[in-house]
């Protein structure tokens, strides 16, 4: 399906001739305007006459068949080994590029936020204008989700479903030491021999290993800390998968939080409170909520059951100290926010729900789906049980 | 081992206080400079006298605990929420920076030429300013590995090497249909089941899965084409690994070729012309040598053969139309160049050597080692045959 540009034609308006993306194909802004992935740097210029690649020669034949571009020129056509070596790579490629805007008729310019700055200074060195744009216009577009897109999202959350079912199997069909840690046939269940489950079988369902987090005690309570070592039976392990699909290249995203044995009261308590708290943000998922509401939710029940957040105490260092979610897509982390200053929601917006609290002295637990906007709530993308003793 | 930064001191001399990175830890300089990994984009300050990170409340702990900086700030030390909601995320980001560097007293900066032109540019509108260098200061310090990186690429390259053999096992197992595409057990052996071959036993030796090429026939004629479907007998299989290991976030790089079957005529000579190509290139690799110097003597085998090559012909779209190779190390692509403007090659350059030929009349044909500079000449890095016919 084509993406409706539209609104980025209306931001250029009068201020802008074109819209300019120089990036290799991580970046999911230059993946969605060019409808192109390479390897390398390339250039997309999108005007609301067209949209025009400037590319390698080794490119070139691929991204005339693959891209969404009218027009695929090369770095050759405008002579860039010449003035690569006279000015260097940075100048002799803006001198290009300028050449380039000029045939399209293209004297001013705006680009995202994170358009690399030489290349920038170096354009406006030749006499083109150009600003990288702080109104998120291409990444508010992506944010809306179209049937395809929601069908890409929901495959990689089956095989993120597949993954969590793999690493919970584990945990089940392990052992208890004598010492508290797991074992599985005869040796020490680590968090590495975890992940290493889970990234085979997202391997099987077509989907790129990203970083998995499988977290266990101390290390759980740190949300970034993505796990190490022998998992303990009784303490909270928190696995969190967020994977790619390597064809579409759309993520998904999912938690969840396990104990092997028996929790801690502590550990019961704060899961039923997350588990309460993760209902209320669901249940604030509407069009026309914000992103903020649903944070707000999630911060209401929080505060009222005495746990920190960083909205009561933005240094906090334990309680619930990140935010409610993200939206999905190209990227594992994009609009809309579910935050503080989460944008207002729209049908079409994926959207994560991970409410989580942590301390080192307990642990961490943090339960995760995700959803899609739709035109009167929310579609669940994630079919997981939410329970946390595995037996 | 602590990276020699004294060059960037150097460079920045009287011109500029301090050196800036905003980027999140899968930016390979931001990585080497900080000493520390973070999924979301973090500050990195590095002047002659200290180096220091600005990082959210999630990350604290562990950016004190594990990276190199002298201090660590947090980003509610400057009231980062309160200027996000008054300013938005760039300019109240840039306001909360200009503070952080005021602390440190720098108001002059040199940052990465990819630098994000939008915070730059509202750090210009704060008074401070700051120019994406063209000098590849740090790209040049990376480039040079100390022995503990060297051994970090060199393990990356066994668990290439150990993939390479699972694959060409596969290929040597397969059976030939009558049509003669290969089967595996009863199934097409396709680019997609060799592929996921690979990745698996990457995984097993704690490598992380990067696009791996297995292209046959006519999709291995572009060399950038991942290739895809049944593969076939007597026809050229190119297979281009390049994992990146996990832990240490070092790379691997190598490519083989194969055929199953008898190669036609045209592919045993190409095979041949470039195993003789990239021993002239290993030849030609050492110190005092520049990256331009091992390219030519691979364009002058192939030129005096008559094959066409990018040097001959820029816009060549057959013959050998790729560099002869490039540095690898956090990146996989990273310097010194080994092509036209190859910078002089030192002791401790880690580069690929993969010299090839395509056309979509008769395939591809490539061969790439990886081989660190040495005082004298050259260690590879690589062990593993190069043979064409795979029985």
């Amino acid at each position: 399906m084509e993406p409706d540009f539209s609104p980025l034609a209306e931001f250029l308006g009068d201020d802008f001739d074109g819209y300019l993306i120089s990036a290799d194909g991580s970046d999911s802004n230059q993946l969605y305007l060019s409808g192109f992935d390479a390897p390398d740097p390339y250039t997309t210029l999108y005007t609301p006459e067209g949209t025009h690649l400037l590319v390698s020669t080794l490119e070139y034949g691929r991204a005339k068949k693959e891209s969404r571009a009218d027009t695929v020129s090369r770095l050759s056509d405008y002579d860039y080994m010449e003035k690569y070596t006279e000015y260097g790579p940075v100048v002799g490629k803006a001198k290009v590029l300028a050449e380039f805007l000029a045939d399209h008729d293209v004297a001013s310019l705006a680009a995202p936020d994170d358009f690399p700055l030489a290349t920038a200074d170096a354009l406006r060195d030749e006499g083109v204008s150009i600003e990288g744009e702080t109104d998120d216009v291409l990444t508010t577009i992506r944010a809306v989700k179209d049937d395809d897109e929601i069908d890409h999202i929901h495959d990689a959350q089956k095989a993120t479903q597949a993954s969590m079912h793999a690493a919970e199997d584990l945990i089940r069909a392990a052992d208890v030491a004598d010492d508290g840690t797991l074992r599985y046939e005869g040796e020490p269940l680590t968090s590495e021999r975890v992940k290493e489950e889970i990234e085979v079988t997202l391997l099987r369902h077509g989907c790129a290993l990203n970083e998995t987090i499988v977290a266990c005690g101390a290390d759980a309570a740190d949300p970034h800390n993505r796990g190490s070592g022998p998992l303990s039976a009784n303490e909270a392990i928190i696995i969190d998968i967020f994977p790619r699909n390597k064809a579409t290249k759309y993520n998904g995203d999912m938690t969840r939080t396990f104990v092997k044995g028996e929790p801690t009261e502590e550990v019961r308590e704060w899961f039923d409170l997350t588990e309460e708290a993760f209902n209320a943000a669901l249940d604030a998922v509407e069009p026309g909520a914000t992103g903020e509401d649903v944070h707000d939710a999630v911060c209401d029940v929080y505060e009222a059951a005495g746990e920190n957040t960083l909205r009561a105490d933005q240094s906090a260092e334990t309680g619930f100290i990140h935010s409610t979610g993200h939206g999905v897509g190209l990227d594992v982390h994009e609009l809309p926010r579910v935050s503080q200053n989460g944008e207002e929601l729209k049908p079409g917006h994926v959207i994560t729900i991970e409410p989580g609290l942590y301390d080192p002295e307990i642990g961490g637990v943090r339960i995760e789906d995700m959803v899609v906007v739709t035109e009167d709530g929310y579609e669940n993308l994630t079919d997981y049980p939410v329970e946390l003793v595995v037996e």
